[in-house]
């Protein structure tokens, strides 16, 4: 087991592994608020009727489905990063608040893109209209599940905000910031693929607030307010810009060419739902044959996927991607956090940007 | 006019007319609240992209429709009954915050029940489903337009939640439940209609949920509870439940028996949806026929119509609604207010049963 030591100003002892126990630590509290949240909740509701914790059961399917959790990690490493006690309240909550958020997003965004599957198992509003059919109700059953899931979506909306009323009101700022702009993001993601857009600049600012402000920056600066903490905000944003860039592109290229019991989704989805992801919009600026098969109504994704492969398109992506980690990481030089965090947020960012699913 | 004079226990004086002063001078604050607001979002996203203001404007566009204010009124007089003071500055974003949850519910409530109309104009679904239309856009035009309505709604959501942010922290219990019980209540609504489930004490459950609960009785706890107080809770919960009863069934009656230029949606729409209301749900046991004809499949709306209207329901219901509107009233009698506030929630229990659209 490696054990880098590095001296603190103030003397005490921060290593790779307490760094890493700490964060662990935090973690799995948040997973277990999380489970002690949505347990209360279902009890509370199934006095009043069975029928009453279907939503609630919704969320916690999702929640309990698994995921990378990258949003409470970013969270909480941004805390320790900035100088927070581990052992101080208000940063299980927050995180568990940025991944109920997250739920919401998750299955609000399965009914807009149509999605069948999510991690594996059935969406929300498949499963709830296959039950519609199943039991022969009335009214149709595609409305009946997307009801289902809408609904189920604002009770994990809500519960996020929930849980972060229980963290202290400093972090109101960046949360509603954090919110408007994931929802806004989402309805730009929405008009661009409806209108196809072939803006790469419309694409890259999506980009910049679903993955790089949504799901890192933010949360880094959520963790580093909740720690008292305003220094590392230059420092976190270009991180998150540089860093989600290359998550998006990582997913991007996933959605395209990545196998579906990997990633939980069908294969080329983004395809087949003429979504104009960064990758796409790069492709198509880069190569006149991508450009125009794509702006050919009713083009066959597999085609296009060959395409994208033929123009050399996804090693073009890898070495921009790599880029983007260095650049990701050189943000962190210079702020004011202990040498392990710098290390830490360093290892994550080669993890988001090359995860394998 | 009136001045009906009453002596507080501190010898000020609170007349009929000052205090329906106070209440109208704090509503008219509320709006300029939701004004400002919107405004600073909107001029805000205006400034990444004319399209990122799609979802803000969805919001005030139903904002700026009208609508009946119920919410912010029953919080506002919650809170002066319950001796809060009128300058003070919590209540009127606590009020905002209650209007602008609402848009949520209705922009969500009209995708689930598929409504073309609210407040006379097309709903948030329908006008982009047209645009999408008008535009030639790719995919599916229902799609989109209820995409833009799940994220206008959400919107809607995050926007309500930093409203009542900045109100004391002391509302997060209170706020929390209602939010949750209208989010469930939403749920059984749905679940009911789609089982088509004849069963009154679940259909009393949602309207206890959904009228009681979270127009009348929660925002006057919030009220009260922005006023530091508790002792009303008693007398307000039993004042939500009857005067909540009677909205209930009003609405009802209204959508049912009502005509579309006055409500502003399509007449008899609950009947075609098969929504097991309260109404419906007490014609149903007290007359056979009626219930044989609601749960034949495929039957004919206005032949139901004409059956409720041949059975003499809408009486019934009219004397059924004068008395809950007198236990109303009754609850506030013992309650600690000023004289002039349980007139004032009187004469609102009379606005809510008797309102005509």
């Amino acid at each position: 087991m490696t054990t880098e030591v590095t001296a603190r100003p103030d003397d005490r002892v921060l290593t790779t592994d307490s760094a890493r126990r700490t964060t662990q630590h935090l973690l799995k509290r948040v997973e277990h608020h999380l489970r002690d949240f949505l347990t209360a909740e279902n009890e509370l509701w199934t006095t009043v009727d069975p029928r009453a914790t279907v939503p609630v059961t919704a969320v916690a399917g999702l929640i309990d489905s698994g995921g990378k959790r990258l949003r409470p990690a970013f969270c909480v490493m941004g805390y320790l990063a900035a100088g927070g006690d581990a052992d101080a309240p208000g940063v299980v909550p927050a995180a568990a608040a940025l991944e109920m958020l997250h739920a919401c997003a998750l299955i609000h965004d399965d009914v807009m893109d149509a999605s069948g599957q999510r991690r594996g198992a059935p969406t929300v509003h498949v499963t709830h209209s296959a039950r519609h059919r199943d039991s022969a109700w009335r009214g149709e059953g595609r409305r009946f599940g997307e009801s289902v899931a809408i609904l189920a979506g604002d009770l994990a909306l809500v519960y996020s905000d929930q849980l972060m009323a229980e963290a202290p009101s400093a972090v109101v700022p960046v949360w509603s910031e954090l919110r408007a702009e994931l929802i806004i993001g989402q309805y730009m993601d929405v008009a661009a693929a409806a209108e196809f857009a072939v803006d790469p600049e419309l694409s890259r600012w999506i980009a910049l607030a679903k993955s790089g402000r949504y799901t890192i920056h933010r949360p880094l600066v959520v963790g580093a307010t909740l720690a008292g903490s305003t220094a590392l905000g230059t420092a976190f944003e270009e991180y998150g810009a540089t860093v989600g860039e290359a998550f998006q592109l990582r997913d991007d290229l996933l959605g395209a060419f990545g196998n579906s019991a990997d990633t939980g989704k069908p294969a080329g989805l983004d395809f087949t739902q003429h979504k104009m992801t960064l990758l796409l919009g790069w492709a198509m600026r880069r190569d006149e044959r991508v450009h125009d098969l794509v702006t050919t109504p009713g083009h066959d994704p597999d085609e296009l996927r060959d395409l994208l492969l033929g123009t050399g398109v996804p090693d073009d992506v890898e070495r921009h991607i790599a880029g983007l980690v260095e650049r990701g990481r050189a943000a962190l030089d210079d702020a004011p956090m202990d040498q392990v965090w710098r290390d830490e947020l360093g290892a994550m960012a080669l993890r988001v940007a090359y995860r394998k699913a």
